[in-house]
C-alpha cells in the first residue's frame, strides 16, 4: 500500500518556528510530525510514501529523509501552495498506483489510531473529538456511509474530520475537475464532491498542530496516553505517575529512554548511599527516584523509542537499586538474632522474586502476568508500593518493622502467584 | 497435507507385549509410537491421517483415537496383513487426494527429524544410520536422485531406508500392478518399481522398533537426545546430566514433568531442613537434588510434554530451593559483623539475579541469553556450579568462604551480563 502525505502548508500560525522551516518537521514528544506518520504507517503495512512539499523547504525534507533511509519516499514539489491543499493532493495523482492512505502532515495520531484507521474506508470521522477544539475543527456530515458535506461551519454533523483517509485513485477525477474549475481548491471540496465513504472511529488521541500551544499540548497528551497503567500499583496510579508524566513532558525532547533509566538508577543508588548519613532523607530520595522510575518507559513510548533492551535494562537496574537500599538500611540497622536475620534475608529475596515470577511468566507465556491473573493487580507488593512503604516506615523510625512487612508482603505475593498460576495454567 | 501410517503389522518379535495388542500403540518414552507420528506430523503441517490397521486391533485403535480427538484420522482395515506392507499401503489409495507423507507405525523419529523430513521428496534416506543396526536395516541405492534398489541385502548402497516418504498419488500405479501380479507385496518392491525420488538426511535419531530391547533403546535415546545442553554449566555437562538422564530413562513412563519438578523441589527443601541437623549430609542431598533437577525437562521433551507452565514452575521453585538452603546455612553459621552480613545478603541476591537477568532477557528478546552472548556459557555462576560449589565448601567446612565466593561469582556475572548485553543490544 502507498500513502500520500500533504506537507506543503506554510504553517504561518507557528512562526517563528516555521519562519524558514516546514511544520511537518517540527518535533512533538521527541519526534518530527512526519516521522510519526512514516513510522506508524509503515508498521501498519504501508511500503511507499509520496510526500507533497513546498519547494522552499526541499532541503530540509531531503536532509530528514537522508537520516531515515528506512522509509521509501518520493517528494512531489508544489510550487503553488497558495492554490490550497486540494491542489497539493491533485499533484500526487501520477505517483499513485492503487488504493492508498492520505494523511495531513500537520496532524498527530497516537499509534493505536493509525493501527485501526488503515483498515477503514474513505474519511476516518471521529464522532467525539475528545482532544480537539470543536470550534476550530472541520466537521463531516455522513449519510448512507458517504460524505455529504465537509467544512468548519456545519451546524449538523456526524463527527470531526481526522485528516486520515483510505482512498482509491478514482477520487482524482473529482480533484481534476475542481482544479480545472478554479484556482484555489481545498481537500474538503474534493472529498465532498467525490462523495467518498466515511468510517467512524472514536476514543483515540489525534489532533492537528497549528500553534505553538498545540505543539506543547500534543507532547503532553502523547506522554499522558503512553502510560501503560495496567501493571501499576496503587502508589503509581495515585502519586508516581502524576509526577513522572509531568517530568516526562518536559524531558521527552531532551533525554533518550536509556539516559532516563541511567539517571533514575543513579538517583536510587545515591539514595542508598545517603542511608549512611541520613536514613530519613535517603528514604525520601528513594521515593523520589521511584516517582521518576516511570519516565524512561513514558519517554520511550511517547517518542516511539521502545526497545527490548530498554525494558531489560530498566528491570535489572531496578532490582539492583532496591537491593542496594535494603543492604544499606540493613547495615545501618543490623538484625539482632536469627529471627531478624531470617526476616532481612526474606525481605531481600521476596523483593526480587515478586518481579522474577512475573517476568519469568512473560518469558514463558509471552503475556503479562497481571493480564492473565487480574487478581494480582489488587494484591500489594509491587515495587512502587514497596518503595513508598519503605519511605513511610523509615520516616516513622520503624526499620525492623519494615523488614518484617516487606518479607511478609513479598513472599506471600510470590506464594499466591504460584497458587494462582498453577490453577490457571497447571491443568 | 495428508499422511498415511502403516500400522497393520503383527509385531511377532515383540511378544508378549503384542500378544493381543498392536505394536504402534506400545509406549516409548511415555508416549505411544503412533501418538508420536500424529503429534509430530501435525506440528509439521499434516492435517489428515489415514491409518492402515489389522482388524483384530481395531478396538485398541478406536480407544486410542477417542482419547485424541485432536488428530483427524481415518482407519483403513487390512483383513489380509499376511499379504505384506505393500498391500497395506495399496489399500490406502482411495483415501489419498494429493501429495502425502507415508510413515511406518513401528518407527520412532525424533522431532527434529520429522520437521526436516516433511520438506524432502520421495524416500528419506539416512547415509549414516547412527542409531540403527546396519545388518538388520533396509538399504537404499539411489542414482540420479531416484531409488534404484531397496532391500536388506544390498552390498552397495547410498544409505538406510528411514521408513519416511513424501509421495504423490502416482506411486499407486506401481502398487496396483504389483498387487495384480502377486499375493505378497512389500513396500520396498513398490518403491523400487516406481523409482520414487530419494532425499538424504543425516544426523537425526530414528529407528524401527522390533524387539523389547528396541523399546528400551528407543526410550533411552529419546531421553538422551532431549538434553537441551546449550545453557548447561560445567557441572551439568560432566556430572548432573549423566545422573539425570539415567534416572529420566527409568521414570519417563511413570512421572509427568510437573511431578518430577515437585519431587526434586521437595528433595531440595529437605536438604535445606537437614542443614540444621547435619550440614555435610545436607550439602550432599542438595547436590543430589541438583543432579535430578534436569529430569523434569528431559521427561517433558522426551515425552512431548513440554509446557510454558512447566518451565515457569521449575524456574521459580529452583529459586526458592536455593534461597532456602542459603537461609538455613546462614542461620547455622550466622555472619559476624557488617562485612559478613553484607556478603551473605549479596550471595542471596546474586544467586537470584543470575537467573533474573537471563530469564528477563528471554522475556524481552524471545531468545536465550547464552545463545546471543556465548561468552556467558564459559563464565561460572550458573545454578549447577553454585550447588556443586556449595557442597564442596560445606564438606570442607568453609561456609563463610562459600558466601564470599557466591557473592563474588554471581554478582560479577550479573555485572558482566549488564556490560555484554549493553554492548550487544544497547547500540
Amino acid at each position: 500500500m502507498q500513502a500520500v502525505i500533504l506537507a506543503a502548508g506554510l504553517g504561518t500560525r507557528l512562526r517563528p518556528y516555521t519562519e524558514d522551516f516546514p511544520k511537518p518537521l517540527l518535533r512533538v514528544a521527541g519526534r518530527e510530525l512526519l516521522y510519526r506518520h512514516l513510522r506508524l504507517l509503515k508498521e501498519a503495512g504501508v511500503s511507499e510514501f509520496i510526500i507533497v512539499i513546498n519547494p522552499r523547504h526541499e532541503r530540509h525534507f531531503r536532509e530528514f529523509l537522508a537520516r531515515h533511509p528506512e522509509f521509501p519516499c518520493t517528494l512531489v514539489l508544489n510550487a503553488e501552495p497558495e492554490r490550497g491543499n486540494g491542489y497539493s493532493f491533485y499533484l500526487a495523482r501520477e505517483k499513485v498506483k492503487g488504493p492508498f492512505v492520505l494523511t495531513m502532515g500537520d496532524h498527530v495520531y497516537e499509534p493505536a489510531f493509525v493501527k485501526e484507521a488503515v483498515s477503514c474506508q474513505g474519511l476516518v470521522v471521529d464522532p467525539e473529538g475528545l482532544f480537539i477544539d470543536p470550534e476550530e475543527a472541520t466537521k463531516a456530515l455522513c449519510e448512507g456511509g458517504r460524505i455529504k458535506a465537509l467544512s468548519k461551519g456545519l451546524k449538523r454533523y456526524t463527527g470531526f474530520d481526522t485528516g486520515f483517509f483510505v482512498l482509491t485513485p478514482e477520487v482524482f477525477t473529482a480533484a481534476e475537475a475542481l482544479v480545472q474549475e478554479k484556482d484555489e481548491v481545498s481537500l474538503s471540496e474534493i472529498m465532498a464532491r467525490a462523495q467518498i465513504p466515511c468510517s467512524l472511529l472514536a476514543g483515540f488521541f489525534w489532533m492537528d498542530v497549528d500553534t505553538p500551544e498545540d505543539l506543547r499540548r500534543a507532547t503532553y497528551l502523547l506522554v499522558k496516553r503512553s502510560v501503560k497503567g495496567a501493571g501499576d500499583g496503587l502508589v503509581s496510579r495515585w502519586l508516581n505517575r502524576r509526577v513522572s508524566t509531568w517530568v516526562s513532558v518536559r524531558l521527552v525532547d531532551r533525554l533518550t529512554p536509556n539516559q532516563a533509566t541511567i539517571l533514575t538508577t543513579l538517583l536510587g543508588l545515591l539514595a542508598a548511599l545517603l542511608v549512611f548519613a541520613s536514613p530519613a532523607w535517603a528514604a525520601v530520595l528513594y521515593q523520589v527516584s521511584s516517582m521518576l522510575d516511570g519516565i524512561d518507559g513514558e519517554i520511550a513510548r511517547a517518542s516511539l523509542r521502545t526497545s527490548p533492551f530498554g525494558g531489560w535494562l530498566d528491570s535489572v537496574l531496578d532490582r539492583i537499586v532496591d537491593f542496594s537500599f535494603l543492604l544499606a538500611l540493613g547495615l545501618t540497622f543490623p538484625p539482632q538474632g536469627t529471627l531478624e536475620f531470617s526476616v532481612y534475608l526474606l525481605a531481600v529475596f521476596g523483593s526480587v522474586m515478586v518481579s522474577y515470577t512475573s517476568e519469568r511468566y512473560r518469558g514463558a507465556f509471552g503475556r503479562a502476568l497481571h493480564a492473565e491473573i487480574p487478581l494480582l493487580r489488587r494484591i500489594p507488593g509491587k515495587r512502587d508500593e514497596r518503595v513508598f512503604l519503605t519511605m513511610v516506615m523509615v520516616l516513622l523510625g520503624w526499620v525492623k518493622g519494615l523488614y518484617f512487612l516487606l518479607a511478609a508482603l513479598t513472599n506471600l505475593r510470590v506464594l499466591l502467584t504460584l497458587i494462582l498460576v498453577w490453577r490457571a495454567k497447571g491443568r
